[in-house]
């Protein structure tokens, strides 16, 4: 945690109350964190800062806050993921906050088991959490949307057009003739498909959408090593 | 899996004849292959190419070989890498074989729990296996070289002198006002911390050997997320 996250309204003037348990446990179990000690701390979807701890027991964390300076710049790229295991996806999600990507669409691939979109990691609940841990990590006030389409048709008939106009698109394939650029200014879009990779139809329908294919040279990367490893190379 | 890798004592001219229970199941259960079929495969520290099923079951699978490529090209970098906790220090090392590192070094800093040391992640068995899963992963050959260091002091006084020597040196840093470079052409070594960082100590022995330090911009990313992140811009 290199940032505590609060909401607007657990703040009155310069005054921030925390109750969340794993906050306080962070500061008094981790950062073992006393009355005058100074912590980062931003709000949510607004600046960041210092504050200074006034007070702190199990059941609550009061500190006065001054709010200075901006959140860093977000990563130019809506990040289109084929659903990976729920356990992957969590970290993988984590992983696109930290690296400041804003817009996430999980989507269903022929090769993503359809089990995956049951599974207990995609309730708002712990989509939440991953957001928060992810951005407590970056030290981000910033919240990103993540949508979860079911059906790849609909995603990509209805959804992707939009998404895509006036922006760079890349999708992330290991047969790729091309090595991912690198520091891609223009908005953009980047698909990374599911382990074992998207089938030749789904391909299609991208290429078709103008996608065009990027690798990492050679060699052929898991999900949760492919998303730090292009959005690093490519947007920050 | 991505290859299937042989030791050389499994092939008489063309012929491989793997018993690995891990690998055969994943032909069967997985790839769902059967005789005839084409399959890629490379020879450890050897060349690769293709094989085809003259015969599989449960207990062998018998492949005849051409192998006529050479595997990807190494990254030109050394990881100089504080231990992690151990589940993560599995997933890193895959991470950092799959992207081509063939030299590791594994280190205790300050922040890093003596007790990791002791974990059954270091033996040599499991470091086996996650370079095994790594190569597997990536398409490669080329085995790496994992060295664990359970001082500090030692590792920077007699073994970092000689790693060093005529490489450009970079250490990732979160408060760098320098982002990582990209493509960087010379032989290099690339340091990362712990969770919570290298403390100034540690720094500042960086720093007297020529370590330059480098960040991911503002946002201050998890070791197994740095690993593939950091490797991926600069070295790929």
């Amino acid at each position: 945690m290199n940032i505590i996250l609060f909401h607007p309204h657990q703040s009155v003037n310069d005054r921030v109350t925390i109750k969340t348990p794993r906050v306080i446990e962070h500061v008094i179990d981790v950062l073992k964190a006393s009355p005058g000690e100074e912590l980062k701390i931003g709000r949510i979807n607004g600046p960041m800062g210092t504050g200074t701890i006034e007070a702190i027991s199990p059941a609550e964390l009061v500190m006065t806050v001054t709010l200075d300076a901006s959140p860093p710049s977000a990563t130019n790229c809506i990040l289109v993921l084929a659903m990976p295991r729920p356990k992957v996806f969590k970290r993988t999600l984590q992983a696109a906050i930290t690296l400041g990507i804003k817009s996430i669409h999980v989507i269903k691939t022929w090769r993503v088991d359809k089990n995956y979109f049951e599974s207990p990691a995609l309730s708002s609940d712990n989509i939440e959490k991953q957001i928060m841990l992810g951005l407590e990590q970056a030290g981000d006030t910033l919240l990103p949307e993540v949508v979860i389409h079911r059906f790849f048709k609909p995603f990509i008939e209805d959804v992707m057009p939009q998404l895509c106009q006036n922006k760079n698109l890349y999708i992330a394939h290991p047969c790729a003739g091309v090595t991912a650029p690198e520091r891609v200014k223009e908005p953009s879009v980047l698909a990374i498909g599911p382990e074992g990779g998207f089938i030749p139809y789904e391909l299609e329908r991208f290429n078709e959408a103008g996608f065009v294919p990027i690798s990492m040279g050679r060699r052929i990367l898991r999900v949760e090593q492919a998303v730090p490893a292009f959005l690093a190379r490519m947007f920050i």
